[in-house]
């Protein structure tokens, strides 16, 4: 964790220095852990991997910052967030992206037990007006707020819609041993569509079949192979949040 | 907050790879914030400072590595702690410390506002035993236990007990602006006496004593001037946690 945490230091004591307006984190639903579905903000977040566990600790370094130094933040809790122009190199983090990088590489698709983990795949174009309206919105500032689709899908029926936008209804599906991870995650994010403006969700397959397109055009790319700054070595691989 | 994160995070990353028994984390009540007194383990810690939010942070990385790679560790959450051989040169922790350098150089004490708020400070010896019991007990690990003095006392009353230990009873007394801080940081330490042992709580006057007679035989120290690694520059000085 202590790669994302230290990026995170660095850039608020910058933004203090360069006596910005506000910092607009993007943080994630990972903060949760194995909490409660739909997770809601007034929950206790309680993170169960190291990528979470960096998230809340800048959530709250920027609470702490804007409580005694004045320097207001807000945070938006987003979950597996795909589209086009997406890193396809990240062996860890992002499912759709791992997907499609697989089937270009003629690799079958990895997926961890059975698939049956419940996640909300967002597609990126729907939520980037959250980040625009809380940017001119103080009354948002000092805040946290859950961005996401309100489509839950299992990880292996997106493997299988993957596989349709791509055109390859057929490619292999491999079944890696169950992982120690959070089963379900997706939020109740009424409290953001209410003060950051509502959203459309594009449907999965549609957002897919964009991304797809895309990454066809972009070919596939070789997954990092070293441990970047922002895996330490207590980190597992975290895909999915 | 980075330099305290990113030393526990190489400690823990190095004792996973040197495969040590378990981990023992001194922590702080910091990491409660301006939470309701006495604090208990298990209400929900929101720190309102740097210091207690790389605290929290870390003992959520060793509840992450336990979990995951099954590294055992415990944490204790420590407030106050005082006693001989104690740095003195620490410009921002440490109330007791300061205020005995500070009359061996000749300075008033300084006290943030009225020095009402309220303490438990502890005499280092007496909890020392409970270090030693949890890490021979795996009952305890995967815990955290708050590990403090029963007594409580306010900061004013201490500079004055710090005065009469220190033989000088007239010591001017400057008081500061009133800071952002937390006004009442005392635990309910049950759970740490019934689990690690119970201890006895040196009476102030009589721990002051000793620390005092160890300070008198040492003498002053010059503060450092510069900020250690342990403070980054988002980081305001937070001397009572």
């Amino acid at each position: 964790m202590s790669g994302n945490v230290l990026g995170s230091i660095n850039l608020i004591n910058a933004s203090l220095a360069a006596k910005v307006r506000f910092f607009g984190f993007a943080s994630s639903v990972a903060v949760y852990g194995h909490g409660h579905v739909p997770m809601r903000e007034d929950e206790r977040p309680v993170p169960a991997d190291s990528y979470g566990n960096a998230k809340l600790a800048v959530e709250r370094e920027l609470a702490v910052t804007m409580q005694l130094q004045g320097l207001p933040y807000f945070a938006l809790r987003m979950h597996n967030v795909y589209g086009e122009r997406q890193n396809m190199g990240d062996p860890y983090r992002n499912a759709v992206a791992i997907f499609l990088n697989q089937i270009m590489r003629g690799e079958p698709i990895s997926v961890y037990g059975d698939g049956s983990q419940i996640h909300a795949f967002t597609y990126a174009p729907d939520i980037v007006g959250t980040f625009l309206t809380a940017s001119d919105q103080p009354a948002a500032w000092g805040q946290v707020f859950n961005v996401g689709s309100s489509q839950t899908t299992t990880v292996l029926d997106m493997a299988h819609t993957v596989r349709t936008a791509m055109g390859v209804p057929d490619h292999p599906i491999m079944h890696l041993a169950t992982r120690d991870e959070v089963h379900a995650a997706y939020t109740d994010n009424s409290l953001a569509r209410k003060t950051l403006g509502d959203w459309v969700d594009t449907p999965l397959a549609e957002g897919l079949q964009r991304t797809a397109t895309w990454a066809r055009e972009h070919g596939p790319v070789e997954p990092a192979t070293s441990l970047s700054i922002e895996n330490d070595t207590a980190d597992k691989p975290e895909w999915f949040t």
